[in-house]
């Protein structure tokens, strides 16, 4: 890896991931203390509450995605680099990647969550899963792509798995998914496919709780639950699946549903790197203090979805969200200046700004302190966060106008199955290693 | 393949492509006497004069994409099937694809055209083409990798291979974009890489001619020669390539250049189905009579960039240009209708509208009738024109925001490298073949 020399006075920063957690921490940190370098998989950052609108064609990937390059654009500290982590040695205080080995003063992980299919082998095969712009293209082309093969059957039984969709977790995102699928279902879908009847498309929403909702209160899981029945989403709680062979969904009460799209939203696990053995903790995340120290490590810190941290009031973790990744990054940027002054470090104190989903269309719940909202306010307060969340000028207005012109018109018009050429990659490769993880 | 049936009073058309003339004429075709059935490997039309700006990374592939259903929507006797056509059988009046077989009354073939290498196969397989929104994606992404593997790399040489770009073919396509590299690589580029020195970076733009864009008057190619030059591309006339490994360019005077990117605008071919082996002209277009009829046959039409048509005036083919596809199309509507009036059909006559090319900010030419135009005027005449042939309202805006943005900021913020999952696609397949070709 070519990196250029830190200046004498600057420590070196190493951050993997940029996400919400490693975003905002190599924007915080001063070029008089330090030269940071921020690895990521992506020359992106991704905005990931949206991703269900990038799989429903109700925004396009660009919306919510940012090149990092243009957001460090003023800031010659930061160093880019585009590579897959493959280990840490913390021995040797280097992190190896797909495109060379490099040494830290500090090193922050801050690489996030990823799918946990529980080791059920045959969901990783067949499900659906929705945690990156790619995957969020890839179930929306596939949709797509199933009504295509729906119109060109006259078989009633794979008819009708090719149009039902079943959603498992009933989380945010299951939730929102699975009222944005009705709302395709309900206003575009049949003006597309007037071949089609649409009464046959069952959506179901699974979850394996007694409700939906869990991270938020009873009522706000009803409410939900409600709406969804209403816009004719299936809602079973108590319900988990136990296998999945791309077609015959089989649930915990040994009952089948034909479904040739399972999404997958029930569950994640921390995305830690290798070569730190002893430090993982409940679900692959590593076991940090309050001050994102990883245990055992003195100069290694976890912040984000990765980092189980515990919060001294409940003695549970902090949760996977948004809001504690950018606070403890906050958090370790200002510890991080302050070591360099041998001033004092602060613990971490979590402000719960509070908790959205939205269903459809002027149906949402909000709790924010202690209001809780519902319907069409809590649905233009989670619109106006949203909006306000993404990066770019440019971006808000274009997300902006595809909401407002969505709202009056019923139509999404990025219905496009978009595949990439076979034509392979065929620069040469620098080092001995790919730049890019295919 | 499974198609509603016809009604008694209706013939069956059966269209091939929705290019400019596909598109046109299914719009055309009036229930009163026809189904049309309207056959594409993608499930949108593409505005191909605008690829270009898709491929550096100034537009979306939705911005110039559209899909099939919508703009069919209200129309029942169009039906919409993704299906690549594998042959025409002539014989029993049937069109064989890779969802089956379909019978037609009659055939139009409007595929259009496809890059023409002239059989030098270490270029088909190492060159970039820009013929779809697929192949402008790919070569977004490896341009903005090559940069990535750029600063990580300290090799002088490799580093000049990575940044340097050879664009051959000096026609509309290879000046437009030979013009938009170079804005990319004075506004852009320098501001996201500040390491690499982008004085390293070569445009070429070869072409095998005597002087550029042959297609309008010398003055105006003069002119682009001049832009050009002054935006720092190094513009070759009776220049041509004659082999590529991927990195060494060898040029028709055995001199070589160093570029690991070479996008190949020099030539198209008609893009004939098989089974109909007797009909092929020059570069595989097929030979039409003046109204559009393929040679040979009574039933089976050609429109587009595929129709050898013979202008009486010039002897000369008919341009592969949009303006003539579409008229074809036009023109074709009106003598099948005519035909089940047993009217008198019409002969194609050509109305040229005139000829563009834009090379950057403020820069372009425009010959219109008798009237030819530079600079600015030019470019907001060429900028009008295809803002207006975008179909849908919100793409035009789309589209001139991020003009209006750009022309202002300097600056495009769609540098994203996105890439597809590995996960492969794995809903079963409807009858033996999958419908849409990967």
């Amino acid at each position: 890896m070519e990196i250029p020399a830190k200046q004498n006075h600057q420590k070196r920063v190493v951050i993997v991931g940029a996400g919400f957690a490693g975003l905002s921490l190599a924007k915080k940190l001063s070029s008089q203390y330090f030269q940071v370098v921020l690895l990521d998989r992506n020359n992106y950052h991704q905005f990931q509450p949206l991703l269900y609108q990038v799989a429903m064609a109700g925004l396009e990937p660009s919306s919510i995605s940012f090149p990092l390059r243009k957001i460090f654009q003023h800031k010659k500290h930061v160093v880019i680099r585009i590579a897959e982590v493959l280990q840490i040695k913390p021995e040797t205080r280097e992190v190896e990647t797909s495109i060379g080995n490099i040494g830290y003063d500090y090193l922050v992980l801050a690489s996030g969550a990823t799918t946990n299919y529980f080791g059920m082998k045959n969901l990783e095969q067949h499900a659906f899963s929705m945690k990156s712009v790619s995957e969020a293209l890839l179930l929306r082309n596939t949709l797509l792509q199933n009504y295509e093969k729906a119109v060109n059957t006259s078989d009633e039984n794979q008819k009708s798995a090719l149009l039902n969709i079943v959603v498992v977790g009933g989380g945010p995102t299951g939730v929102e998914l699975a009222g944005a699928i009705a709302e395709l279902r309900d206003n575009i879908l049949p003006k597309d496919y007037p071949e089609l009847n649409f009464n046959l498309m069952k959506i179901y929403l699974m979850e394996a709780a007694p409700r939906l909702l869990n991270g938020m209160g009873e009522a706000s899981g009803k409410k939900v639950e409600n709406y969804l029945s209403n816009l004719g989403v299936t809602v079973k709680c108590s319900t988990s699946v136990k296998d999945y062979n791309g077609t015959d969904v089989l649930l915990n009460n040994n009952t089948v549903i034909k479904s040739n799209c399972l999404i997958w939203a029930a569950g994640v696990k921390g995305n830690a790197p290798a070569g730190l053995p002893d430090s993982k903790t409940i679900n692959n995340r590593l076991t940090v203090d309050e001050y994102s120290k990883l245990e055992g490590y003195n100069d290694i810190f976890v912040v984000g979805d990765l980092a189980a941290m515990t919060d001294r009031h409940t003695q549970k973790f902090f949760p996977q969200v948004a809001p504690v990744a950018m606070q403890q990054a906050a958090l370790l940027a200002k510890n991080l200046h302050a070591m360099q002054r041998n001033a004092p470090l602060k613990p971490f104190k979590y402000f719960d700004k509070g908790t959205m989903a939205t269903v459809g269309r002027n149906l949402a719940v909000a709790e924010i302190g202690g209001l809780k909202l519902k319907g069409i306010v809590a649905w233009m307060v989670w619109m106006f966060v949203h909006l306000m969340s993404i990066i770019g000028v440019k971006n808000k207005i274009f997300v902006l106008i595809n909401w407002v012109w969505q709202y009056f018109t019923y139509d999404q018009s990025l219905r496009l199955i978009i595949h990439p050429t076979n034509k392979k990659e065929r620069a040469p490769k620098v080092h001995t290693k790919s730049v890019i993880a295919a």
